[in-house]
């Protein structure tokens, strides 16, 4: 039960590179940095999007779906995370569920809000924290009907 | 002045556990999991929701806060929390500040954008940190006028 | 390439150091707490907001911006910053960025919201960590179409 000093830096540093995995997948995909959203998934994820997107395995089923379907279908998206809450299963795995507010333009140029949780294996290997699998629950994906989202001229 | 290396790792848990906290809030409330909302509270902790909800005393007041009151409120809601920011009293015991965004539909069927700031007292008793003080300062609380929140279909 | 444990508290003291001023951004600015906003900065900072707003350097010049260009452009704002990244240069100097979602009333009584990403530099001087350059780029600055934003009566 106890951890020794060790560990409980350990802990804390895993705590900062989840939130890091978890950050780098809005900062990734809304800045349209593939080598950042790529580098949260271990090759073997599987990220299960839902419809009407679809679940994706692998490094070439997350590739195939950020490249040929979510970037397409977005102009501009901002992704914010909050809310991470970790559960350690022992000190290389951990389950987390965190909630995303995402606003932006759709490619049919309509402004819209979507709210979402997702549900996550971390998975430490060598080291290294990434995702093993990420689950999208969908609450909303909705219009924000009149509003055009733009930049000060 | 000067902190021993178990002090600062204590301190660095205490900041993760507060996080924790007001994550339970929003994953608690949202997903309706009473036992993860409950389970942040001490058991004779205020919550200051203010008009038009009130103020709820203790376990009792805060259940009948939840399930009575807030709960039949709202057909679906995301509470997102950021910027906590803690400032230590002593060990045991801290100041917090944070604020939610928070999206969703409202039992009249209206969507709703709310906006507020908490401020909370953290305590730790027995090697457990709780909420035992939160006041509610609710910045706006307003209709997304003409918008229908829905998941994809 | 292997920190001492010493480094390594430290290292997660400063991450949480960093979160707090960004947090302090959002709070000190919405809650109009000129000091709590000013501390957050370096007095050789910049703050780069660009067009139309424009750009300011040190302590007088972001004084300036906050006091007589931007809070009297809002009635009231809540900004939420999330995903913040930061990247160590050394121990005392990192790079940053993290995006801000923002709603409030600006001046001419129309409902907005804000959406955004900030680049900072961070730097430690004499064990203090404070922001000596933040980049904003702005993805949207938009009216929400016939919201008013109102706290509940």
């Amino acid at each position: 039960m106890s951890m020794s000093t060790e560990e409980r830096i350990d802990q804390l540093e895993s705590r900062f590179a989840m939130l890091d995995l978890v950050s780098d997948y809005c900062l990734g995909f809304d800045k349209r940095d593939f080598d950042r959203f790529m580098n949260i998934w271990w090759p073997d994820a599987t990220w299960e999007i839902g419809p009407p997107f679809g679940n994706f395995d692998g490094h070439e089923g997350i590739t195939h779906a950020v490249k040929d379907v979510l970037w397409p279908a977005w102009k501009q998206a901002t992704h914010y995370t909050t809310n991470l809450r970790v559960e350690f299963k022992d000190r290389d795995h951990a389950d987390g569920v965190c909630d995303v507010d995402c606003i932006g333009t759709t490619s049919d140029g309509l402004a819209r809000t979507v709210g979402a949780t997702y549900t996550d294996r971390f998975e430490r290997r060598n080291g290294v924290w990434k995702i093993v699998y990420r689950h999208v629950k969908m609450h909303h994906f909705s219009e924000l009907v009149g509003v055009t989202l733009a930049p000060p001229q």
